[in-house]
């Protein structure tokens, strides 16, 4: 496929003398592009739904920019700076991991204060029979939890609705949606974490952990902030999208390691199922973020040890600490175990998809009807074009939406209440077993016999479960020599009420984990199994609990080696090891027949143009020319200033190739590649010349690398607010000091799958596409994050999407990575 | 830098006629080369020191070739057979788990049998009052099994001798050794490491059986064998190097896994030291591997808990269960923590450096004189460029050195025995405690309290120590409740006896690995830290002794995640956790300021070509057109058989540009690239063509995918083995159908430290490098691996050794990878 049309501007020579071009001319002919099958997309118009709101999103640029002020900076850095980059990226991941653990401690006892208040003033109110008035002080307490989180999260940071696990994922994967990482956010997760678990529903801490460590690791990288002028020259050399993934992965292990008190799970966590690209080095700081987490744990458990922490009780954190005895298995005990396994991957399956539907609907009922019809239809791209061109409107009708949401949360937690306290009168009574390990019935905030409604000495084995922080609950679940303490019934309504009420409160419009849910779900999921199988196996039912819960977690999040560590971390006991591996294995390879990671379909739903790590097989018959969108604008190493502004203003793109044209060289050469905001910064800081001449010497003086260093979040210049006079305008710039001089190229007769491994590999936003067949443009195309996403690309040939392996791929949605 | 002389080949109008040219002239003419800076050198001139050997060593090929023939072949592979693909993947994964497993369960068995029986043996003798019978008994006993172990290394494989990780790693950097998986090696790895171990060398079995685990997953991976007439039509899928590295992968995840029956820690070792390239489907893979690992040891191990292994007793490998109560520790135990582990990371780097220094001593004894010179400077490569003429000699001076090597290996075996039987007599009789939770004196196989020469109710507490299996010495070493029983000396003497016995070990010629040396050592560092400690702390001792084995493997090996869980699965505890990070995070610092992680140390030392993540800082200041190396043989689309073998025969290159030149395109331009491997099949088969037209059809059909599958270690055919008659070198080869058409490119002014992000990310073995400005060639060279490496580029460009940022590299030697 030749060039059959080759771009037909003008030699530099004509346009220098400035008189044939006028303002409103557009600076290429519209007539000579290139021509290529589709009209032109705008890489801009990519929305995505960040937290519960709708914005437009950008990618990252983890590429070294290799210009000669670049260069030059490297040169002249002295030992000393490189000395202080190491230290301040230790420094940083200490402090990551300090204030991480902090936040999550001090998120633990708010939360084990606040609903153990609840719990102990209920329940004297029942001790006194008061039952009417117990449910009200119960049903409103959570009513106003519930109000406050959603309320918060609704109008101060949209973003922060939800688990916040799949932006951090495609966060860390090169895509950046805005305030994702913001001081709000952070502030809102937090404190809306706090009140939302408070408020009983079924929703876990975890997850918005995650994405608060990621918070506070991102503000910490972002280099200081002029608004409240904390600029430190120490902090200057963060300035950049890789060193920030960096400190981001280490935010989100600590979180994990913080929530769950599992510093080796938690850096498995984020190098399993949060990190897109790993090496050696990031391993160990991530270690040591986590280490620090752990220490300073361990040392803030010891101080509430001596009962200085309200409610907070002794175990310390989720630490479950199941069985300390030995446990014996055999081989006898591995069949029911295989069976447990594979009805684990089977709910997992199932529970994964019920949520995909739950919050497309929750979506729809949020007023995105015609977005979320976009968001989850398989051409999502296609649709998100038109779109576009509604912005404003979408935000409108996001702003309407405001009220279902709140109604959602309102509505979710008076049901929650009312089960929660109206399903314990179900059960029975029991008398109190005689060589029962603890006080029965236990009377207060937690314990494992709940008295409930029951007469003295008797206790509810529903209300152990339900009337309980979920904490609690696991730990009810978990504990040994409690075999004949629940009922099948009791199980039974349990484990359903769990899996449904725990579905649709993530959807609500707070901050909510899905880690914690699984978990108490699999749990009571396990601990039927056991009764079911009763006396077959030698297994007692609390280990049966810590089985179910591992196998719906590999049923639903699909981590193998994370899932594991987490929970012998969390139970203590690494005899389990062998059978907690086997359950995993199986239920996930159960489930990944049925569908995807559960956050792998959160990320695909919201929209996020996720690279996978492999290309999709019908790739390998596309070329690379197939998907190159136009058109292709360029500019001269030696730039007119008004020519820049023109085309700054009337495109979106974030990336211009620079060529060299004659005189600058014999024939037009690809000289590298320049970014919009280089470009802005150029324009701001007027470093103009008055005759296209190189001069590279001027501009290199009066800049320095610290003005091209990327901003914060939300601190980027627009092109709008820079204002120039008509005779700058008619200025030059010489862009080759500026320019990256080394960009990633592929030639346009590269198989697509190729091109994907070498962007997704490398970690490229921009990816210039050069001719086979040398001619007079040296360069035909950029492609994108945007022009890997397989939607776009079935939608620009549509034959694949027919075709046998795209079916294939459909039909069995996991196969691929398990390949 | 514009080429000033193209490549003047004469247009193949000229050539096609068969009349202007003839048999000795070469294909291209040397005048017309492009010039280049340096001479031609070929890439296959480079050797390693694999296992004590000297060795030539090639790349592997990850990249997806694709060409027509694959294309096709993908396009109509069936459901059926993906299914096939995957199936086999994890059948294999399957039977690698069960099989290394098993090895490793023989290999404890066989050990602890046989070094069983001999202290059995020898402790009734000492009973007896025989002592110098018993020290006869004890060193001939050692001899021989020491004797045995090398010479079968020496004989039969030389590529199994030492730990064998460094050469597992190289590999799966992408650095193909030849038979370091062959059967042979196998063999001899497992067999010479049951007998070395076994001879009471102060050795180790986890590296062995980590070589011993990667040969499994290799062999197993080859597609079967020809010679034994073992193929099967399933096997067909895994015949390329990106599959054989996931098996290999988890082979050696495996052999951690079944060494210490740890197996989240063999995952984690090979994630963190071993792979170069890791996705989350290698995790999943490799996790399973060792899952079957684990269920299948402890299996085996129940059924040895009835008793009948013979000696192998009831714990079952070396799981060492230190301490079932509940560990307490405070503040103020972390600062004498503290200093351990700081002064574990300064003897860390100690013991790396003396074993560097060591191994280039035993490479001199060994009679590699002038290659050692070569291998142990910076300039290796360059000096390896002259050695390369000089071949047969050199295997030759290593044939002469087996003599030197069997002398060593009997000489240190001698020496040990000495040392184990002579030092506990300078230990004096302790009376038995009467607290002591086991029998005192213990007389036998294992046990706390050696009698050795003591009288009755009297112990020998360095005898506990010396005269014992390695495992059974860190048992005792970690057992709580014994603070009382070493004296100090005594444990100075053991510990610096270790220290320096185990680096001299290492050097010999036989299996023999690290890992256990190091956890001797510092446990006895960390015994005695806690002695001179003593009252400060309220850690126990046998506590410190485990802290002192993190911080020396810490401070040696430089792993962190890995080292922590395997100590934690080791110990079985999982309270140790924040200690333990601590220790280990400390001792690695420290460490680094001072040298590298041993097996890179060790990797250098072989001279194997591993390309590091990330380039060394002066890379971004050369240009790839600055290392490109000459001159260039390329291909015609449609190329003379003569010219093809002609090539071939005088060139050992890999890769070759095909180029399609007019009539077939307007002008020169780049098709592929072609495989040597590849050529020689379609020689070989013979599918040629009487006049220069494309043929392809033809080619296709009398040729099948499988043929070009790459074959297994040492199966490929070479050039010199293909006859042909006159006639057929006059006739032609349509190269287009079998040459890569999507190779990797870049513009010769793309800086080196971007193509090496490409090279390393991608796992390339060719790099096309395109010139910037068309002119007549399409391409100007290929980079490969050799091309990269530091000592090599330096090599070209001495002024950046001697510029600011090569010293600084130096001088911090780990300060590149901390960023």
């Amino acid at each position: 496929m030749p060039p059959t049309l080759l771009c037909c501007r003008a030699p530099p020579a004509a346009a220098a003398d400035g008189e044939v071009e006028s303002r409103t001319q557009p600076l290429l002919n519209p007539n000579c592009y290139r021509p290529l099958r589709r009209s032109a997309s705008n890489s801009t118009s990519q929305v995505a739904i960040v937290g519960s709101n709708v914005c437009p999103i950008e990618s990252l640029d983890y590429e070294i920019i290799e210009n000669d002020l670049f260069k030059q900076d490297w040169r002249t850095r002295q030992k000393f700076e490189i000395f202080q980059y190491i230290f301040m990226k230790w420094i940083l991941c200490f402090l990551i991991g300090l204030i991480v653990s902090l936040v999550g401690f001090c998120n633990n006892l708010a939360v084990e204060n606040i609903a153990g208040m609840k719990f102990v003033v209920t329940s004297n109110m029942m001790l006194a029979r008061k039952f009417l008035a117990a449910f009200f002080v119960f049903a409103s307490a959570n009513f106003v939890l519930t109000l406050f989180a959603s309320l918060i999260t609704a109008v101060i940071a949209p973003e922060a609705a939800g688990s916040g696990i799949p932006e951090v994922k495609a966060y860390l994967n090169g895509v950046d949606a805005p305030a994702i990482f913001s001081l709000r956010t952070m502030f809102v997760k937090i404190v809306g974490s706090i009140s939302a678990v408070s408020s009983s529903l079924i929703i876990g801490k975890a997850g918005p952990m995650v994405h608060a460590g990621a918070c506070i690791a991102a503000i910490m990288g972002q280099g200081g902030s002029k608004k409240y002028r904390l600029t430190w020259k120490w902090l200057q050399y963060f300035k950049n999208d890789r060193d920030r993934r960096d400190l981001v992965t280490c935010g989100s292990a600590a979180g994990i390691a913080a929530a769950f008190r599992a510093p080796v799970g938690g850096v498995l966590f984020a190098l399993e199922e949060m990190a897109s690209w790993w090496r050696s080095t990031l391993l160990w700081r991530a270690f040591f973020t986590t280490a620090v987490c752990a220490i300073v744990l361990r040392g803030l458990i010891d101080v509430c040890r001596r009962g200085q922490c309200g409610l907070f009780g002794q175990g310390g954190l989720i630490m479950f600490d199941v069985t300390a005895a030995n446990i014996s298995y055999h081989l006898v005990d591995v069949p029911p175990v295989l069976v447990l396994a594979i009805l684990g991957g089977l709910l997992g399956s199932l529970y994964n998809h019920i949520l995909d539907k739950v919050l497309q609907m929750y979506n729809l009922l949020n007023g995105y009807g015609s977005f979320s019809h976009c968001s989850y239809s398989s051409h999502i791209k296609a649709c998100m074009n038109n779109i576009n061109i509604h912005f404003p409107e979408l935000f409108l009708l996001s702003r309407k939406g405001l009220a279902y949401k709140i109604f959602i949360a309102c509505f979710m937690s008076i049901l929650t209440s009312c089960l929660l306290f109206g399903l314990p009168w179900l059960a029975t009574c029991h008398p109190c077993p005689l060589d029962a390990s603890e006080p029965c019935p236990t009377i207060g905030r937690s314990g494992n016999y709940k008295k409930f409604q029951c007469p003295p000495g008797h206790y509810n084995d529903l209300a152990s479960l339900f009337f309980n922080t979920n904490d609690d609950a696991i730990k009810n679940l978990f504990s040994k020599n409690t075999d004949s303490e629940f009922h099948h019934l009791s199980m039974l309504v349990f484990f359903v009420t769990c899996f449904f009420l725990s579905i649709f409160s993530y959807g609500v419009v707070a901050p909510a984990g899905l880690f914690v849910p699984v978990i108490v779900t699999g749990a009571a999921y396990g601990r039927l199994f056991g009764m079911i199988v009763g006396g077959h196996s030698n297994l007692n039912h609390g280990l049966f609990a810590v089985l179910g819960s591992a196998s719906l977690l590999g049923g639903s999040m699909r981590m193998t080696v994370s899932i594991c560590v987490i929970i012998l971390e969390l139970t203590n006991n690494l005899l389990l090891l062998p059978l907690i591996m086997l359950v995993l294995l199986v239920s996930k390879m159960v489930a990944d027949l049925f569908n995807g990671n559960i956050y792998d379909l959160i990320v695909q739903a919201k929209g996020f143009p996720y690279l996978e790590a492999h290309a999709d097989p019908y790739m390998r018959q596309l070329k690379v020319g197939d998907v190159v969108t136009g058109p292709l604008q360029f500019f001269q190493g030696i730039e007119k200033v008004k020519n820049i502004v023109h085309v700054l203003r009337t495109t979106g793109h974030n990336g211009f190739p620079v060529v060299d044209e004659p005189p600058l060289s014999e024939s037009p050469v690809l000289f590298g590649l320049i970014l919009r905001a280089h470009l802005i910064t150029l324009l701001k800081k007027k470093g103009f010349l008055h005759d296209p001449l190189p001069s590279s010497e001027y501009a290199v003086e009066k800049l320095s690398p610290d003005d091209f260093s990327k901003k914060g979040l939300g601190h980027g210049d627009r092109i709008e607010d820079i204002m120039l006079s008509d005779s700058e305008m008619e200025m030059y710039i010489d862009l080759h000091p500026f320019t990256n001089a080394s960009p990633y190229t592929v030639l346009e007769t590269m198989s697509l799958s190729k091109a994907h491994t070498l962007f997704r590999q490398v970690g490229l936003r921009h990816l210039l596409v050069v001719p086979q067949i040398p001619g007079r443009v040296p360069v035909v195309g950029i492609v994108t994050r945007h022009d890997f996403v397989p939607e776009h690309v079935l939608n620009l040939h549509p034959s694949m999407a027919r075709s046998r392996w795209e079916r294939l791929r459909f039909r069995m949605p996991c196969w691929g990575k398990m390949v």
